[in-house]
């Protein structure tokens, strides 16, 4: 009883899959502060110009770097999983896979974009990053990366994900990463909202200002910022994660996926596994493509398609996508990795063109269904992760009561063993759930009023 | 450049390894209270008869039952993977391969036999498992194992661990395990230690005596216990670790390994990855064979090889071992898997044998060596584990002053990931060897006075 599909090194894909190429409608531009689409020069002191250069690209396949392979390989390529277990628990007539994306040493899909970033920045001769981390896992993965690339990291941590968790701190040092709370003093734009706020329990928004601020005014100009989702090139390094699901899904003969899931809070690990279907779908497979997020952060299902800033301080150029106001704070669920104001644009359009099926979910029945998960797959899941897994669930069963042997396929974003407390509360029976009210949305999304709003040719959900 | 040796399902070992065929002198029995050999009736009330055979067995293969594969398959077979990145840092000649047992769920070598065990006890009849724990490797891999086959299971953990990791706790809760700390109020040995010293560290040999009297006192006869190391029954189950890798390195054309190196505490991790290899030096093979203790537990380097009991309060049979008398407290090292009294019995007969070169280490040396791993190989390892990786950075750099091409074989036993704060102590210079003063040893060992001594027919370092 095979559960497990394996991949060699010299199986692995030599090339990312750009989605940017194949979108119906051509991807809209980033705006600079006077509302035009901005010039790649404008971004030089925030990014390397040769991930800037990836960003604007509408290449359909960008080669993958062989020293950048050399690096991959320490977990990659990553095993495709047989979840029998759980479809046995559930009499489930569904054959549920899954890409295991925690068997890296930081554990989460983040370190696949962590370390072609750094690779990039040290190529084009930058000695020092700085980022911002919600949960942790990607100011650990990109820690992780400068470590063996030899630069320097600085993170931004979401000051509650900071109190929360004080393991992912101790992750990033060990790695040789410097991690601060944010709203720090070390920042303006971390002075200015702590003066307001005291008590914050900060954001991704915030914590990119910071970040942003700190590289663009490093006077040597050695220093850059990173992002760990949201932008074209970072979902493009991730789409490594559905290009090698689909060599492993030919490797056992499967030819047909039904339904294919992912958790998304910037949307890079969604869209890692889901483009290269999104491009099948294109092309008229009939392909079910769900990004799941938090009731909480409702993105993608409740908050409208405009262009905003991708920060709070407003640093970052206008970006088309689905967004709930630079200034939305989320409430403080356990899956800090979903808590972003904003979808990224890739997914946003790949929304708006129909293409995807977006859900939203409380956290309770999240944890509810990692909990089985652990109990039956033996793993256990991130809270993140937790989202995906509720939703083939809901799809497993679905596909029981009708009778029909449906493929699922799903990206396990990370193990969870540094968020236990999540599952604490829910054993205890104090997790809640948290819907957003509409008064709140209204008035969050007020914020956007002003902003220009790109053009929608053809509609999804629109 | 390939760095993973990979195994498919159906290329997993069928059988498990048993040394005790092999050894050069028989393996002696273990005693009852009266100094006589114990029948296997006698231990009937602490384990299953099935296992009870196995323990007794002189058989040379143990056939692993389908069903059993079955659950192994969770995460085994395991990377064989070569540390490129680490023989870079160091420029050695040497080729250095480990086997990665960080990638079950519990993250250690563990639940290699927690699964087999667990299964074994449910073939018996057995509704309920105790067991003792020290880091928590053990305790969370056997309410893991309890977890997949509907067991219920109860953790005595030891205080200064259980205080040190809450985190653990919480990974037995996930996986529906019940984790006290040891000493407990829950059974008599508990009680009589804490009124004699209520604030004791606790150790691994106190906590085994609770997990016993709560199996043997449970009047339904449907509890029973479990050790996770130490019994050879438990270091036969590991032997798939080592089987494994033999094939690994066949399939790369590897033919001959120079240096087998494996952490003990109990014994079982090291067992598992060399004891195939033994059975290879037993047949003439030039192979040095290095378990690797803490300078603070020095069992193997420093203690008398005799019988004594495996636990504090004297309810095991005597067993033939090297020991450091069953009431020793180790000092609180953060490799809290190393911090056992004794050694198990195949393990000690094997060093009599002159088989094995047991070596010891402090603590800061190997934190060093840790911290160099995670910035050049990626993953961070368990404290346990980094005495291993010492072992080899020295073997590794003996290779490159002799100008050998040596093969190294070691055992990731762990990932560090729920270890963290021994790195953070390591950093920031709090960290302290300890080794153990003569004057200690010399009265720990007294207690060893009038127990039986097991004949020693050949010598090594004896």
């Amino acid at each position: 009883m095979s559960v497990k599909i394996l991949l060699n090194e010299d199986e692995i894909p030599r090339k990312w899959y750009n989605l940017a190429a194949d979108l119906p409608t051509p991807m809209q531009p980033p705006l600079g502060p006077d509302g035009k689409p901005i010039s790649p020069d404008a971004l030089a002191a925030v990014f390397p110009m040769n991930l800037i250069e990836q960003e604007m690209s509408t290449e359909r396949w960008i080669d993958i770097p062989e020293e950048v392979l050399e690096i991959l390989y320490r977990w990659r390529p990553t095993p495709l999983r047989r979840a029998r277990y759980l479809e046995k628990a559930l009499g489930t007539p569904a054959r549920i896979y899954y890409k295991d994306e925690g068997v890296s040493p930081p554990g989460s899909h983040k370190p696949n974009t962590a370390v072609v970033q750094a690779w990039y920045n040290k190529a084009f001769g930058i000695e020092r990053i700085t980022t911002e981390t919600g949960a942790g896992q990607w100011g650990s993965a990109l820690s992780f990366a400068c470590a063996l690339l030899g630069l320097k990291c600085k993170v931004y941590m979401v000051r509650i994900s900071y109190d929360q968790k004080p393991f992912r701190k101790l992750m990033m040092q060990t790695w040789g990463g410097e991690c601060v709370a944010s709203p720090s003093t070390q920042t303006h734009a971390g002075r200015e909202i702590l003066e307001k706020d005291p008590d914050t329990p900060g954001s991704l928004g915030i914590a990119i200002s910071e970040a942003i601020e700190d590289a663009v005014s490093d006077e040597s100009g050695k220093t850059r910022y990173s992002l760990g989702s949201v932008l074209n090139h970072v979902l493009l390094h991730q789409t490594i994660i559905g290009l090698e699901a689909k060599k492993q899904l030919e490797k056992i003969g499967e030819k047909k996926v039904d339904v294919v899931i992912g958790c998304a809070g910037g949307g890079s690990n969604f869209a890692g596994l889901a483009f290269p279907f999104v491009l099948d779908k294109i092309n008229g497979a009939d392909i079910d493509i769900i990004p799941v997020e938090p009731t909480s952060c409702p993105t993608m299902t409740r908050a409208p398609f405009t262009y905003d800033h991708g920060d709070t301080a407003k640093m970052t150029p206008l970006l088309p996508m689905f967004s709930l106001g630079h200034g939305f704070v989320p409430p403080p669920i356990h899956a800090g990795g979903l808590r972003y104001h904003g979808m990224a644009p890739l997914v946003s359009q790949a929304i708006v063109e129909g293409l995807l099926r977006p859900e939203s979910l409380g956290q309770v029945k999240c944890y509810e269904s990692g909990l089985l998960w652990a109990r039956t797959e033996g793993y256990i899941p991130a809270p993140e992760t937790n989202h995906a897994i509720a939703t083939v669930i809901d799809e497993a069963v679905k596909a029981r009561e009708e009778g029909k042997e449906k493929v699922i396929l799903f990206s396990w974003s990370g193990h969870g063993l540094m968020d236990l407390m999540g599952y604490e509360a829910f054993m205890k029976g104090r997790l809640k759930d948290y819907a957003l009210p509409e008064e709140e949305l209204r008035k969050s999304i007020a914020s956007l009023d002003g902003l220009p709003k790109p053009p929608i040719r053809k509609t999804g959900r629109w």
